[in-house]
C-alpha cells in the first residue's frame, strides 16, 4: 500500500490546489475551495475539512465561526494529483449566503436562474 | 432575468477558472479541468463541454479524440462566480486512465487506495 504524502501532491504557484467538497449522502456538490499541504494534512489528522482562505491568507477550519462545519467522510486524489475532492458529511449550509450549496445558479440557456434560496 | 456572460466571471491571473464535471444521472464526479472564458461561451454554444488545456495551451473539446464526449445538460456558476459546475452526460470513461471517473484513489486512512479499474 502506497503511503499518502500531502507535501508529494502537486500544487500551483501559490501552493494551493482545488478541493471539491460533496455530500456524501445527496452526492450534491456544495462547494469548491483551496487547500495548501498542511491545509490538507489537518484534515486529515482532524477529519473536520480545513481550506486555505486566499483572501485572508490564513487556515480556514470549515464552519469554525458558523457552525457549519464538514466532517471528512473520504478524500480521494484524482489522476494528476493537483486537484482532491472532500467527501463530507455538512451541518447547515455550505455556502457564506446561507444555501445548501455554492452552485445555486444555472446559466444553461443563456441567463441566470436561480435554483435554491438561503435557508431560514 | 440576468443575462449571462462569461466574461464577467473571475478568472484567475492567467485567466482560467476551474470546472468541476458531475455526471447527471449518479451524480458521481467525474473530473476537474480549466475553462477561459472564450470556452465557457464555446461549451454553451455547442453544449459540447471545452476545456482549455493548460499542457497543450489550446481549446479541449472533451472527448474531439477519444470519443469520450460530455454532453452539456446544465452550467452552474458558484457565488464569488469563480468556479463552475458542469452536469454533464458523459459518453465512456471521463479520465484519461480510462477510468469512469478522474478520482479513484482514496486516501482517507494515510494509504492511498483504487477505487476502480481501467474500463476495457
Amino acid at each position: 500500500m502506497t503511503q499518502f504524502d500531502p507535501n508529494k501532491l502537486t500544487f500551483d504557484d501559490k501552493g494551493l490546489l482545488p478541493v471539491i467538497a460533496q455530500d456524501h449522502e445527496t452526492g450534491e456538490i456544495l462547494m469548491l475551495a483551496w487547500m495548501n499541504a498542511e491545509a490538507v494534512a489537518k484534515t486529515l489528522e482532524t477529519k473536520k475539512v480545513t481550506y486555505w482562505s486566499r483572501s485572508r491568507q490564513a487556515f480556514w477550519i470549515k464552519g469554525e465561526t458558523s457552525g457549519n462545519v464538514q466532517a471528512l467522510i473520504d478524500l480521494r486524489v484524482d489522476c494528476d494529483r493537483d486537484c482532491l475532492l472532500a467527501i463530507v458529511d455538512q451541518t447547515g449550509p455550505a455556502c457564506h449566503t446561507n444555501r445548501r450549496s455554492c452552485f445555486y445558479t444555472s446559466v444553461i440557456d443563456g441567463t441566470e436562474h436561480e435554483l435554491m434560496k438561503p435557508e431560514v
